[in-house]
């Protein structure tokens, strides 16, 4: 039996502790101080407001205040924040987190430098721990919400990291018959490809709303021109892959996790709304006070990608879906899909 | 205006006629043998009875004893049958097409040979015209379904055939503003990304059917699983087209075809039955007379990939979504997903 110590009470973290607990390690969840009612809430009767799912019983609660003590003895740390809570966490957590404990983070993110470089959350928290610390920071990628982990539907996920060994251990306190772990040394590959879906998430979910709006009918379904979008999403994110300098191989990690996300609830309404003609505003105060990365992760990338065309790296015509979900954030255009820079010609192969 | 002449009548092949009849064009569209009754309902009020739609009144309709009359001066030959009508496509119809005009076909499939090699059917075309007829032979790929084609949703598909100049001109007979299309030379590449994915859409809908199974609750949503199968798609009809020769780019029509046919119809109906505890004859029966193209795309491309395996060229631990759906239709096995043999190490990038 091991000691894991989760930090921060949100949905995925939590979720994680359904294969922890039933592997049979003594599983310690510690909330953020947003997560306050959470653990008061799990601590009365372990329903987990959220994730609305009952923890199971025997797993200790935490809140902020108590983060030293559950981290005593730990054996692996999962670290869970939103795009939101990344400099809370860089700033309060990294700190204190012991150097010879390995640290499995579940955020999913990239950050864009001036240059138009983009950086998953893993090398972060590596350049932000303290100076002298050498945390060994691993992440997960991959198709899966935390719902359907926790009602123990079978998932596959990607664990990423630096060494080997630390990834088959983590593997090994965690995996189960429902929770199938694959392992990457290509953190930036796997990190990238999962980031990224949460941008094409939002464009293929425009289609949605844009046949809604035609039809009159809120639920209507049409998939033609959502595959086209899909499509369009694993030839886009597939460069993207290339350019950062991960293995494109990881677009299996992506196309799966595009896939979930479209399904997924807050990413497949913000461009559902969008797509049924309210403005980015209208549609972000239909969400009120739910936090999207899809917004974030939209906006960062497009920075990069028109930095880097601004210094002939990449075409921007080589992203015309990425460059209009960001006009539709960040610059009012209204939704007008550009099929038509979406077809290419493929004479390669020419007699 | 030019002419365009469909041969068969079939789901597809008439929704084609909405881009090409609003192009101007003077449009044909004859019954093969078993579309008689499709063209005398079609005769009586434009009204087609399996595509369920009203087509464009203009439309000049032609059972089979008419051929040679609809093609006469026709500028371009569509050609639609399944898996099922191919022998009678090659054996009957091949022979009467004009030398001079392309051919377009939209039957999605391949034929394996005896070593294992995979044929996509543009190919076999043009083995089996006869001796010293060269047709000007090129085909349809990409996520389209006909009934949401035929409604004008905004549909994205890839033209493929050898000569550049015939693909710009098919194309421009064709494109609409919600009518897109790509154009590839890589005919292989194209046919074989998206034959494969009818197997594979079978492969995905088993976790919708294990899902409905689970919960005793028909219509119940769950994506992780579906979302971990569909990566593993990806990955393994990347391999395929790998091996066959195509151009890995071509991924992004399979991965958006895919996408489509798991939404779409008989495959997804196939593939849930077989999940929720059916026998492979007992989901057939409830499917009475249907024709499942996935089926035998599934049969032919699993008994390939054992015969290249038996020859040393691919290991079948490539292909454990595929061999599983396999045996499921052709040795009487029953469901049960091989998710550890899904999960793998990558640590190329190790340090």
């Amino acid at each position: 039996m091991s000691v894991i110590t989760f930090v921060c009470a949100g949905q995925m973290n939590s979720a994680i502790t359904f294969p922890a607990f039933e592997n049979g390690h003594e599983v310690r969840l510690v909330g953020s101080p947003l997560d306050r009612d959470i653990i008061d809430g799990l601590k009365k009767d372990n329903f987990h407001i959220t994730l609305k799912r009952t923890l199971h019983d025997g797993i200790k609660y935490y809140q902020i205040e108590e983060l030293e003590e559950a981290l005593k003895g730990a054996d692996l740390v999962l670290g869970g924040v939103s795009s939101f809570g990344l400099d809370w966490f860089c700033d309060e957590i990294l700190p204190v987190l012991p150097e010879d404990v390995p640290v499995l983070t579940v955020t999913k993110g990239m950050v864009d430098l001036e240059d138009g470089t983009l950086v998953p959350y893993p090398h972060i928290f590596a350049q932000r721990q303290p100076e002298g610390k050498h945390l060994n920071l691993n992440a997960i990628g991959g198709p899966c919400t935390s719902y359907e982990l926790a009602d123990h539907d079978d998932s596959h996920v990607a664990f990423c990291g630096k060494d080997i060994e630390t990834l088959k251990y983590i593997k090994s306190l965690l995996e189960t018959d429902y929770y199938h772990i694959s392992l990457s040394t290509d953190v930036v590959g796997v990190e990238c490809a999962v980031a990224m879906k949460n941008a094409y998430a939002l464009g293929v979910s425009l289609a949605v709303g844009l046949a809604e709006k035609r039809d009159g009918k809120i639920g209507s379904q049409h998939y033609n021109s959502q595959a086209a979008l899909f499509g369009q999403s694993v030839k886009e994110m597939t460069k993207l892959l290339e350019l950062i300098g991960g293995k494109p191989e990881n677009i299996i990690h992506g196309a799966g996790d595009l896939y979930v996300t479209i399904f997924g609830g807050r990413t497949r309404k913000i461009g559902t709304l969008l797509g049924r003609g309210l403005s980015f505003e209208e549609a972000m105060a239909e969400l009120q006070g739910v936090t999207l990365e899809s917004i974030v992760i939209s906006t960062r990338t497009a920075r990069a990608v028109r930095k880097l065309a601004e210094r002939g790296i990449v075409s921007l015509e080589d992203f015309p879906l990425l460059m209009h979900v960001d006009a539709i954030i960040n610059q009012g255009a209204e939704v007008n899909i550009p099929w038509k820079d979406f077809t290419w010609n493929d004479f390669s192969l020419a007699e």
